[in-house]
């Protein structure tokens, strides 16, 4: 379906965003189309009060600044409130559950819930156990507040996202998980280059064949050729940080001005941040003119907004 | 005294809040009156504006998430504004003395300061040195607001407290003490079950003795005997983790479905949380149907408007 | 020049606050002179405005009291928002680019950004990338607003600054160095009196040097000889913390009545706090008739308030 001919109403369903395989592409089409009303918005001064008298909850059990930063200032930038609760702060750590934490919370007045660095269990049960929207601000499998905002970020650069080609370079990680869902519900063709062992989980490219195809190589040039855009992540999560075997079978898979020359003339060069120059990416892609890392990161900030207006438009 | 027989002024002496010993009956009254207002207040929308322009400090030494997020949220409720400043990222945690902090802290135009994880010496020097209201988020000794807003939660549920035995069953804690006072003071009866060296202090028990009845035993089934409510508590608290001998000693004053049939047919089961179902409370009694354990929690919102309305309406 | 012959305008040209070094006497006198209009307002109870609608970043590196409050409180009195991110909860604690994080920080919408524990190459280096006014909230080497607030505070207690005498004694620290850089541009007189090996770095004495006279001794009476300040500071810092040589070198540098007897008898006792009585100073001294250091604290507040006015005046 071409998100040009999609006719936005402003409104989803969905009460939770945990996944992006919870999304219909229509729902995606939605957020992308308030992310952009948004940004159009703030561009010019325009007021938007989504959130006026609303407190946003934001959960948050690693570190972050992207997360944070746009979630806080998108907040207020729709005229609500936040709480900041780093989980080490809380009673979770000194082992209350989630079930309790999560009823209080919403008995306390807060309209939603932005949970970052829970496991996926601890998330669904956030979203059952809470009357509030609970969303997903990353976990180990998936990260779908930042790759909708890649995709917003794609449909502002390409005009369309549509058939488009994007290669996702190295770790098979929770970005190249919501990668495979997200590029092929907008009917998107994906390629990821990963070394044996890296791959993403079978059930997740299983999952995403459904609605596209997808590629799955070792072969670094398989994957970016025709590609109109070319994505990594860093090597190491925050999960391994002292995985050396993992660096050295990741090596080869850096994506360097060689690399990007296999890809489309056009190609542009999308990476989530924070980026460690040198070695997942040379620092002439990711300081060059195909790079649109910043922009990406810049429309965090309005894709966030989208998601907390469209959530908290109804009662869960 | 009778509650229901008191006529409310919404006004009390008092410039700080550090101990339930501070307050009179009618001072108690007069918070529970507050909550209950703030609490209807806010059931119907109606905004509530006490804190406009002013500006709480919370200065906590330990975890929270009740204390904290029922501040945090009950401050925007009001209109006003907080500070949060974890005691291990100022200065006091590399020797600054509490009468410097203290003296700076009302100068910079702070209205009120809530201290949690501080000792009954430097509570009563905060409360000497700020010019401000100075409140008792908890300490080793004592925890009002818990106990203030169970006594609200009693009163709702109940319609009324004098009269009314509570039996609080496991480790004499800061917990057992407040409830020791703040039951007394209200012409409850108050009974406590714990094993021996686990008894609240004597000097707490002669001061509430000065207002009611107060039975100390070591017998499960001759405190909960007759009892309204059954109140109980973790068995090791934040202070002490690794104690096994306390938990082993314990471990027979759990608050199980046969402890609950001993009481009265309607009896409630109440906790401060958080809750560790299967040691001091089993799980079936903590979430079946006579526990009123998230009313307590979610009074805590009120109960906490109503004690920095009142202790800021005048100059300390 | 004489700061009471000055005209303000209430503007400076300067986009960021790195060092006093790179203001003007005039410029510091803008500061002073907006700080003592701001202080003004607030007392009676005047509403300022100037950062309505704007948020500001307080990125915070090391503990902090003072700072941290005084600016989050100054914020909320001047109409506007904070966030604060302490540095460790951010990526830059795993690696992320000054760049990067600059960057991102000033597309998500900040107004200005407040640094504390990062060093002089990591302060330009924001300067450079963020496109919003960056301001040094301490380094190793300066502090640049505790002694604008402090230059603030003689000027109040004794009516000018031009041919003041000041004497530091103690540590040849960060609050040194930024002591001779302001006294000396406002036309002062400095003594610095410390052990040898702990005085100020050659470069910075030379530096104040080209503005007015500045005595570097190792003899306290020397120093404080006709002195109308006399101003410590800890003996120990933040980063030196089990330095025992330099405590023995250091002790014979307390300051004492009896070094206060040294000076000009209706002499000034300043300190920018945290105070160890007893170390640096005596606690008769601390907290006798002579003392200002709350004075010092409490307008940091307002001092605070005129660099963020006049700083996110204009487009950097």
């Amino acid at each position: 379906m071409d998100i040009n001919k999609y006719t936005p109403k402003f409104r989803i369903k969905n009460k939770d965003l945990l996944h992006l395989a919870d999304l219909s592409p229509e729902e995606i089409f939605e957020l992308l189309y308030t992310a952009r009303s948004m940004k159009k918005k703030y561009k010019v001064g325009e007021i938007t009060n989504m959130l006026r008298g609303k407190t946003v909850g934001l959960l948050f059990g690693n570190v972050s600044t992207r997360t944070r930063v746009s979630f806080e200032l998108g907040i207020r930038q729709l005229g609500g409130d936040y709480i900041f609760l780093p989980k080490n702060e809380t009673q979770l750590s000194r082992g209350e559950s989630v079930k309790d934490t999560a009823a209080m919370l919403g008995r306390y007045g807060l309209s939603a819930l932005v949970l970052r660095g829970f496991n996926d269990e601890e998330l669904e049960e956030f979203a059952a156990c809470a009357d509030i929207p609970v969303v997903n601000g990353i976990s180990d499998t998936s990260h779908p507040l930042q790759i909708l905002s890649d995709l917003f970020t794609i449909w502002e650069k390409k005009g369309k996202l549509e058939n488009l080609k994007l290669a996702y370079i190295g770790d098979g990680n929770n970005i190249a998980n919501s990668l495979i869902i997200g590029c092929s519900k907008c009917d998107m063709n994906i390629a990821i280059a990963s070394p044996s062992g890296y791959s993403p989980a079978r059930s997740i490219v299983e999952r995403g064949m459904q609605f596209g195809d997808i590629l799955i190589t070792d072969s670094v040039a398989e994957a970016v050729k025709d590609a109109d855009i070319v994505y990594t992540d860093v090597f190491i999560s925050m999960s391994d940080e002292d995985d050396e075997k993992k660096k050295a079978k990741l090596e080869k898979y850096r994506v360097t001005k060689g690399v990007m020359a296999l890809a489309k003339e056009d190609a542009l060069f999308m990476h989530c941040m924070p980026v460690r120059r040198g070695e997942e990416v040379s620092a002439e892609v990711a300081d060059g003119p195909q790079s649109i890392m910043y922009d990406q990161a810049e429309n965090r900030l309005h894709l966030n907004k989208a998601v907390l207006t469209l959530l908290t438009m109804g009662d869960k």
